[in-house]
């Protein structure tokens, strides 16, 4: 099997370290807890006045950096690897990509290694690329291609409740995938 | 038609930034001159001694930011959109992305605009990726899928003649597509 993982929210911790640095820099303003997180975007949880401080923690140096792997995407990954599927990194940076590009493929070189830094797909239209599942927090996944080769798999999040597709998180993506 | 466009060699100057850099840095030591560039890597075509001054060259800031456009390639690029391909820039950052991730995301910024941004393909396996043509120097393009969707058209150089491919350059790429 060829199996694309996305990065944000489903192998790094994006929430986490949003939570973090709001609470380091608006310790006066209540965060959004994850479990009220509705909306795919994160600014879409907060109110107007409220959404450029959002987009400074997402813009800001570091952020695509530091986030935290999520619990048993490692371990995961390396399993699948090692049970002989292909694997591929497979990611959207933010439009102002100044510090996400890089800091994405530092993400994977420190908590995946080298090897898989060779197995990063940065597209903003993720229907052009061939596999055949694609596992992914984002509801709704589309681009110029109206068929892709994928099926996708939604990493449970609270946003992405409502659609009607199988779901997978670390725990019991053995289960969901039966490979 | 779904056209997938290359950049180093294909769109920007690859070969004019680097002897611009080599001349500057090393005018004692003689650049080989384009015409002679028989090898794909261009390492290869200096003794194992120079090697490290060429990589020097390569990994250097501002590299990938500084080559100028290749002659044509802009005009053949926004000419391809208007009559409704859909073109993407689909690339392999060098293994040593420090600075290449950034920088090619900047150079096509830079030159070809915002809305070019969004269709950048950064990828080490381009057999991944669907469409119906792939304009790229490389002799020979493998990866883990054998039967890529697309076709290649090797953008010609002279280290890639003994190819029997296609090939065109953007004085001719209209007749050799024949759209």
């Amino acid at each position: 099997m060829r199996i694309l993982v996305d990065m944000d929210g489903v192998i790094s911790d994006f929430d986490g370290e949003f939570i973090k640095r709001w609470q380091e820099r608006h310790p006066e303003i209540p965060v959004v807890p994850m479990e009220k997180r509705t909306f795919f975007y994160v600014k879409d949880s907060y109110s107007e006045e409220l959404q450029p401080l959002v987009a400074e923690i997402l813009l800001g140096p570091g952020f695509f950096r530091d986030m935290m792997p999520v619990e048993g995407a490692k371990e995961a990954l390396f399993e699948m690897d090692k049970m002989g599927h292909e694997v591929f990194i497979c990611t959207s940076p933010i439009s102002a990509y100044r510090n996400c590009v890089l800091e994405k493929y530092e993400w994977v070189e420190n908590y995946l290694g080298d090897a898989w830094v060779k197995r990063i797909i940065l597209t903003r239209d993720k229907t052009l690329i061939k596999g055949d599942y694609l596992i992914d927090d984002k509801p709704v996944i589309t681009g110029v291609e109206r068929s892709p080769e994928w099926e996708q798999i939604v990493y449970d999040r609270p946003y992405n409740r409502d659609v009607n597709k199988k779901r997978l998180t670390w725990a019991n993506w053995k289960d969901v995938l039966r490979f």
